[in-house]
């Protein structure tokens, strides 16, 4: 068993080099590479993950897998042992499905995205119809290689961005959506926040917004010897261990709250990512545990904290040092209302934290539908609007503000957006808890965030990804996952600011 | 034999995509990586490296080559054929040094950059010592192992770095610059040149130094589709391909026409890569030839072309309309005085055009000394002191400023520094060619380097590494290097300058 060990760890290190390399790659694709490298480029990436590929599917690394499969329960070394197990059920999946098809695949979703950004540039689905149909068709096809007794249909999808979620955990959590929130958000909606919001129509130069995000980088103590923040078209977070963790920013002049928010979300990941147990740096099991895991903790720190008033009572004073012209005279609770303002809207992006849910309620009905073929590719478009005017009460004035708006489905990722609205939904009952060890919104009054960090790398970053993210959940709330904490955390926090009673 | 070139392209296309994670790496290395992320990334250069090691040198890749190099005379493709006689070479070299030497030395490398580092911050060559003494232990032990009857003792260096030069060549150019540069050199420095210098010391913001880079960048043509120009500690030329060329420099507010200078130098690099063949993309013989060729373009540019008078004359009114208030009223005759100054000074990298070689020919006589057995590492610090004294007149305070300043020799790089030198004479030689086809500076009026871009392209850049450096150097230029085009070259341009009759 040693030396099989041996040969596994041998084989890990080689996996963590490449996955190095290719988030090199990829952040330099997403931030700063020339226009015209891209053909050359994706070349040697091609390369790259045929290698990685090779590596993790060679008959020498599924003999290793598979002793280690058998000798599980003698394992000592818990990490090891998650490993195995995800690694077992990965290559158990992949020998199901026919090589040709797959490399296939692959194709089809090396071009999809470039003519969904076509389609939508143009407002022209039938355009990218056919390529989304093909990228259906394998995805069901894929269910039906790949599903056991245990795991069917659309679940096999949901299974792959949310290990152990499936339609029934997700139907009871959509469900209680509808029943409880959509009522009452559309009672939010048809309701007008009375503010003096002029000040959000200034010009906020962007050298100024930058300097407010580091002062924020700062407040949520963000280890700059271990990151940095740049910019790019849309933010996100990207690292390597605990030692490499990067965040974008995109600074609009003309809307001063986004780089804010975005900015205190790509945070969260990142206060995640840096508070991981550096011993996993050379495992397989560091980075967030889920997807849902990871946005339970930027929406934690963008929504349930920075969008807390207790925030910006600390805060707000140096924000308006910074923009002394455009914040002149500024009520706080002014600003608290823009940045808690809901409305009812086309683009989930956009969209605030109040009707978040109900865009990804909508994706989630028409995935669920599109797997168990109940509606097809061509019906995409008018499902969706149809959605879209019966849960937020607007009209769909064109296909780019609807159905073409999102890039998830021309790459392929079903089952990814639930995980959106989990992990708000997850936040929310994290928050729950903490509060009975200490008062958390209180605690912001010091100025920063460590005592929140600290007791959330202690009951969920620490241990990364060496636990199944249900297990996880579980050792960090104490309980399983509820959607009721949620919910009324939103009704709560709205119809105080609405003034609902 | 079909075949074996397909089994050979399948090689070549794996080398380029681990030639391309290693340069996003060290991109990304030298110009943002945080600070702490290094031991964790070294694990992964490592493992990568080993890889990319292991498939240049696995039986199989030898067998490959061994086929096609017996059949070389029948390959049609001459790329190919190129590539094959080098990788041959390569191979055959290898073979000759145990491999538990060499990786052992790698270990004393990965290692020596730091130790040097902190040696030249305190000023204290003993530090350093032991390990530059087993640096060159390794290298004369290399040499040992390697030479055959045509390439002995330090020529096996210099071959490395420059194929097909040796020390009897770049003794004969060295001597010619100690015979006829050496005197000349020493009458220019005695003398003061006269002219008002005050514009030189004032400060110069950084924003606006930018802007007039980027200003020369176009002039230059530098393709910002296929590049961009970043900043970082010290100035560089990086790439991938022609499609993705990126340049870094450097701002001194102090100190105005640094970085105005480097862009030009990094621009020359960036040009040539930017310039070659875009089918040799995908082979192993894109980029530059030769090192030294690689010089004489960056300094063609920045010397012969940027430190011109003719070039001032169009450009010159650009910087003044950028720095209004620092170079009010300054002379255009002034601002040449002023890059053309001559100084007998300490520090290689701050050197002018005139003076450079004379550090470089300091350097290359002592490695000579060295790998002749001539002198030891501990003598170093002394036999540096007493040549600069000699050669440029110059005490050398501390040896932070005289034998430590350099990094090249903690990597090993022995063999290096001449091709410094060498690069220079390269391109004032490539100007009295290239002018026999047209005016060269009078082309500048054009207000772009068009001309000479398309000139260098055709004669020189277009062949990417696809040929030896010698043979390109002849194409080029349609003779043998010869130092007298670079003598009289300087001669002519300071005797003006210095008005020495």
């Amino acid at each position: 068993m040693e030396n099989t060990i041996k040969q596994y760890e041998s084989i890990r290190k080689k996996m963590l080099a490449y996955q190095f390399a290719n988030y090199m790659i990829s952040w330099d694709s997403n931030t700063e590479a020339p226009e015209e490298c891209f053909p050359l480029r994706s070349e040697q990436v091609g390369v790259l993950s045929e290698e990685s590929y090779k590596l993790q599917t060679t008959p020498e690394t599924v003999k290793i897998v598979d002793e280690l499969y058998l000798l599980r329960e003698q394992l000592t070394d818990e990490v090891l042992k998650h490993e195995i197990l995800e690694a077992k059920e990965g290559l158990e999946k992949l020998k199901k499905v026919p090589m040709d098809e797959y490399i296939d695949y692959m194709s089809l979703l090396a071009e999809s995205e470039n003519l969904w950004a076509r389609a939508k540039r143009n407002n022209d689905f039938q355009l990218f119809q056919p390529t989304l149909e093909r990228i259906v068709e394998f995805n069901r096809k894929y269910i039906k290689y790949v599903e056991t007794d245990k795991l069917k249909g659309y679940d096999v999808l949901l299974d792959e961005y949310e290990k152990g979620m499936s339609s029934k955990e997700y139907d009871e959590f959509f469900d209680t959506i509808k029943t409880e929130l959509v009522p009452f958000v559309k009672e939010v909606v048809s309701k007008k926040l009375e503010f003096d919001d002029a000040f959000n129509k200034l010009e906020y130069p962007k050298a100024e917004q930058k300097k407010f995000v580091d002062y924020i980088a700062e407040v949520l103590d963000f280890d700059l010897k271990r990151g940095f923040i740049k910019e790019s078209e849309h933010p996100f977070t990207s690292g390597f261990g605990t030692t490499d963790v990067r965040i974008t920013n995109h600074y609009y002049e003309d809307n001063f709250t986004s780089a804010i928010f975005s900015g205190i979300h790509e945070l969260g990941h990142a206060t995640y990512e840096q508070q991981i147990n550096p011993e996993l740096n050379k495992t397989l099991s560091g980075g967030g545990a889920s997807m849902a895991l990871h946005e339970s903790q930027s929406r934690f720190y963008e929504n349930i904290i920075g969008r807390s008033l207790e925030f910006w009572k600390v805060h707000f004073p140096k924000l308006k040092s910074i923009f002394k012209k455009q914040l002149r005279g500024v009520k706080l609770n002014d600003f608290y209302k823009l940045i808690n303002r809901a409305e009812a809207s086309l683009i989930r992006t956009d969209a605030d934290e109040l009707t978040y849910p109900i865009h990804i309620m909508i994706r989630y009905d028409i995935e669920k539908s599109l797997f168990n073929n109940e509606i097809e590719v061509s019906e995409l478009p008018q499902v969706w609007n149809k959605k879209y005017k019966e849960y937020l009460g607007v009209d769909v004035p064109s296909d780019k503000e609807g159905v073409l708006q999102d890039v998830h489905w021309a790459g392929g990722s079903f089952g990814y957006f639930p995980t959106y609205a989990l992990g708000s939904a997850y936040s929310a009952q994290i928050f729950k808890i903490m509060n009975k060890d200490f008062n958390v919104l209180k605690s912001l009054k010091s100025g920063n965030t460590k005592e929140i960090n600290q007791w959330l790398q202690e009951h969920l970053h620490k241990y990364g990804s060496s636990k199944y993210p249900k297990e996880l959940f579980k050792i960090c709330t104490g309980r399983k996952f509820n959607p009721k904490y949620y919910i009324s955390y939103l009704i709560k926090k709205y119809s105080k600011i609405y003034e609902i009673v």
